[in-house]
């Protein structure tokens, strides 16, 4: 395990001031075009979740998409699509968070779960928190319960876990 | 294989006036929701692509991520994703494309694809064909050769064919 995540963390590219001056990103898209690296991602999240009881997976646009999916294909179990606004065609439920600037918000169908059903949340990165926390919400009003939110990566400098304690929280790799 | 086309298209659900009036969407956020579907579609893109020779495939954002990423895992080829602009944190090169009304354009990580590598182009729908024309192009200038531009689902009358008749294209639903 701990090998996989050493590998993994080897295929993330530093890049500097992106997406401004300051900031430190750390690029997975060498993780996917590397075939070996793209399956620990998988075999990572499979391990973890295929030990644990829920319903769906809800996925956050766009690179949670990536590492949703094939989580979601592997064990069966359906993909909620949580998208930026004007996305998804039908009706939706939309929930509004902070940025460092202005605000943003994300929706989900109405129909994409069932009240008392156990969601498993998806995304690439934790960062400041906040794309996460408005995910939990959208999955919270419409009766559904946080069996936890996942992170392939997580930044421990951005605290984002401050804006999550109100649900459980797992990451894979940490920097 | 005709059954699993059939059981597809009932999971597609008409959305009327969307994304502005007039237009008929078809939303594939059920095929997701629903386990068996998605495992059926992920078989369709299998069965073809697991026959065809190519070295990665490069996914159109965002919904060409969830069917690219789980062929990517099927097949342990490399993932490209093909961005909206802004999004990619490293090096890029940018295509742009028309729409009805003014331009988008679409990016690409200059260090994805090498020169001769043969490159399968992946997205969940062909509707007037000016994104996947310019995935082609980016696969092109960086010395790719499109080997196939695949489409879980295409939208016959609106002749995106036409924009693509320099690639082999391929669907899998059509309506």
């Amino acid at each position: 395990m701990k090998e996989m995540i050493e590998k993994l963390k080897k295929r993330i590219r530093d890049v500097q001031d992106f997406p401004k001056p300051g900031i430190l990103f750390r690029d997975i898209t060498p993780i996917l075009l590397d075939p070996e690296a793209h399956r620990l991602a998988s075999e990572l999240l499979y391990e973890r979740y295929s030990g644990i009881e829920f319903d769906k997976i809800a996925a956050i646009e766009s690179r949670g998409f990536i590492f949703g999916s094939v989580l979601s294909y592997r064990l069966g179990k359906g993909l909620i699509p949580l998208r930026k606004p004007g996305k998804l065609p039908w009706k939706t439920i939309s929930q509004s968070y902070s940025l460092e600037y202005g605000t943003a918000s994300l929706e989900m169908h109405v129909d994409a779960l069932g009240k008392g059903e156990r969601i498993l949340i998806i995304d690439d990165l934790l960062a400041t928190g906040g794309t996460a926390a408005a995910a939990a919400s959208l999955v919270e009003r419409q009766g559904g319960i946080v069996e936890e939110i996942g992170f392939l990566v997580e930044l421990k400098g951005l605290s984002g876990r401050e804006k999550l304690l109100s649900w459980p929280v797992y990451s894979f790799l940490d920097f």
